[in-house]
């Protein structure tokens, strides 16, 4: 079960496609399998970035179970939906299947302090016992949340046991919340996201690892390792990734690169993404290759 | 079955709860006999301004299924999703209990003209030979879609019959399509929405009647019915009920406002909203009751 | 000059154009002294819903000095702009040519309540002694402050003096501030806004009159000074003017449909909106004539 | 004059502030000798990421004329403004002191293709003869512009000469563009913004250099001198400064980030970002010296 003192890699894992947009419960398999060999600890599914929205509720319930069934690794299930009948039926079925929590993202309309104060009380509410991770993503979502909202909330809601850190800027909120800790906030555990792009800074600041889904989860596992222990080196592994990275982070691509990537390194089968979805062109496949092939030369040369 | 010449009044429906948050499906038969006796000719189900989102999978399923039931009137089925398995999954069991059609608003992250015509192109794709309704309510979604573009989406899905009008400022768009049809575009059924704030001008303008969810279906009723033949009566009729109407157009309260009246007048026994939801004070429940009272004095007084 | 107890009706005036889009700085004072003449008891320039984002930095202060040399009623001067340096300056002219004080909306960037506070804060400071109102529209927008908020910007910014209220749904939001200052908060001067579509009910939750640019100060007027001492008659006006209001509010439309009014009552020579700006259609201008006709005969039959 | 054919490396200047947050007019000439000794073959002034919207009026004339006064380099300046008047009036200081035109974005509002298309059209009669630019920045403006869309505005309006590139992800809009070209639309001159992250590729696809704010402007020279004779050299270099790019490309942080490295490679005598803005902490100071330290021993070892 997750708890404040989780740390380590959780992969955001991507949703396969057969090429005519069924489900490919087969490649969950591999791509299980994948993750779990090149440095993942945990799983986390159904996220705003994988394909969650895309799945009917029969779909999403298929991906829970046959994740599950694969790996030993603990499992977070996103469960963000616009009501709480839904969260609290993707959450069961979540926990019945032996997942070690689940993760809830805002709805976009939140603006002020009290209004998100109050919706994750109601969350912790209809979740009863059932650990959570609180996702905080204002670029996807424009709901901001300050340190001090925050500390309201874990300290209102003892179930909420980590955050998914993307705030972007987010380095200086990763600071005030270790602060707030040291002068007597509960702890808990941060687990960082936006595609990698600040891991070694956030590492520096104190996150306990990553959660994202960048197509390498050895540039994860290597940074969260040596950051702290070997900082000149955990740098240089990172710059060799960045230029990948930086590629994959393009809003509204990162899925088709990350699937691309996942296919050419035979994690799943095929790269589809449902529609409505982006098709990327042959030049921009050029462009990936081109950065793998560059990356590769890079991280031999270490 | 919906087509291009359907007209009249579909009352959007609430969805009744008890006071726990519970379904209350004996309610529902109530409201929708309710509705039958007040003036609707027809019902729409699981809509934006409904509880739709608060609802799981299984309990949409349960109102479609109660609703369908109890009425020989034709039943419009709210389908929106983030995906489009959602929205095929949605209504094939709308479809299977005798839906009349389906209503599909556009996903906030539209902006250009060409990704709403391929977003509507694809739904037309994966919803078959269900005839649907596009509901164009840019104050909630964002998206702004042109006369230009509606008559591309017209023309490339012969299985949209309906356009949910309310789009605000909307009375020159309804004059604009109607202007396309006489120029050669295809006839297409245009209820109104927007709470029936603009109805009387909508109807001079050209719209076949009102898709709304104003807990008087017999303003609608009137107002459809009388508008074109005896304008100076519509006018006093519709004048009596807007003070009301202004009222339950608030953002964020119509649910609630309309959801009290519906129990004040027996069609619901409970006005509970599910949570998260207003709760209106007293000071604000006088005033509707206030506003009501006045609003029967004045309709005797015609 | 403004303070905590102004009350009465600000009318939010327009900004007058020749056909040729260029200033028509003779209307002002045609415009000035019909709102004098129909019941305004202050007058506020350069609003949002007016159109000083399209003046240049030389023609606002044209504005300001023609309208401070025609009336001896307060005027407020809105003065929102993207940085603190623009606010200043515009202040600055404002007082120097008698203003009452100025008005100041929040940027569309601010989010959580620590930027609301934090911006007015750093306004006051550079506002100096020049008495502010705070525009709260978030239709507008966007920014949501709570009565909490307020309370807080109240409290550290004594230069504050009024609120223009604009929130939507808002009639709560006046009881709750009015709630604050009965338990102990500054009294502030409260003023409605949204085009009057609450006057009513707003003066019954305690404000203190009207600032809105509807078409017919003589309705701002009437509902100030009878809403409580004759609420009956109030309802009666209020009401007679309703179909008017609701049209006029139409987002995108106010404009238009106002300077159509006010050139049509003989206050401002031509009813030019400067581009980019709505040009309304023949169809349209005929509702809004047979609005008023209909308005003319309610009025006369109390 | 900035023509069709116009290529190079047009720096986004920063304003520079005396500690007290008045303009630093002595900076100004330090700065525009530091841009032009390292590599800026024209300057861009009063942009989005600069504080524009922080100044005056007078103030902004007030650095129009001290750049234009200081160098021969071809100097654009940034004069969207909410009115066609601001614009105008901005647009002809400008061209008086030597411009060689002027950068419009989109306001914040526009949504339907025809409304970006009848918004340009009317700034390209405004601004008369004067050449422009029309900047392409989604991710701050929320307007999304269509290749099909750029193509009826290019061909529409002869007098603008270039796009600043900013959409992200853009890549495959600078492919569309190029692609329209060689079936016969205008060509156009595309420099590249967004911080520099994707210039490689950018040059790779066919853009004309960079116009954007990066304090190495050295970067952007030899990005665009090498990508298509060298590439392999150019992606090391590239990648030398990648760590830096991204830093400095956090949302909100990049000006504050941006002056204090011209501050301390000498450009201005102070860091100063005008209020409200943002303090970088001292961790936040340590971590951008040892990405500066890094980088720099990187260039050496290539």
């Amino acid at each position: 079960m997750l708890d404040e003192t989780t740390s380590g890699v959780f992969t955001i894992v991507a949703t396969p496609f057969l090429p005519d947009g069924a489900l490919d419960l087969d490649s969950i398999d591999t791509m299980v399998d994948f993750y779990a060999n090149t440095g993942a600890t945990g799983i986390t599914i159904l996220g705003i970035m994988g394909e969650a929205g895309k799945l009917s509720a029969a779909e999403s319930e298929a991906v829970i179970h046959r994740v599950a069934a694969r790996t030993r690794m603990p499992v977070i299930v996103g469960v963000s939906a616009p009501g709480l009948s839904a969260i609290q039926a993707l959450s069961a079925t979540a926990m019945d299947n032996g997942a070690a929590g689940v993760m809830v993202a805002p709805p976009k309309t939140l603006r002020t302090d009290d209004q998100i104060i109050s919706y994750f009380q109601l969350v912790a509410e209809t979740l009863g016992p059932t650990p959570w991770v609180l996702q905080d993503f204002p670029l996807d979502t424009g709901v901001q949340i300050t340190p001090r909202v925050l500390r309201t909330i874990f300290d209102t809601c003892p179930t909420c046991k980590m955050l998914k850190h993307e705030d972007w800027p987010g380095l200086e909120k990763i600071t005030a919340l270790r602060t707030q800790e040291a002068e007597g906030a509960r702890r808990m555990s941060i687990l960082c996201g936006n595609g990698g792009q600040f891991l070694f800074e956030e590492m520096q600041r104190g996150a306990d690892g990553a959660m994202t889904g960048f197509a390498y989860p050895e540039m994860m596992r290597d940074i969260t390792a040596l950051t702290l222990t070997d900082p000149a080196h955990a740098r240089d592994i990172f710059d060799a990734y960045l230029p990948l990275i930086r590629y994959e982070c393009q809003p509204g691509m990162g899925l088709a690169v990350r699937k691309h990537i996942l296919a050419k390194r035979g994690a799943i089968a095929h790269a589809t993404v449902r529609k409505p979805g982006l098709v990327m062109s042959d030049t921009t496949i050029r462009e990936i290759d081109a950065l793998i092939e560059r990356q590769e030369a890079r991280l031999s040369a270490l």
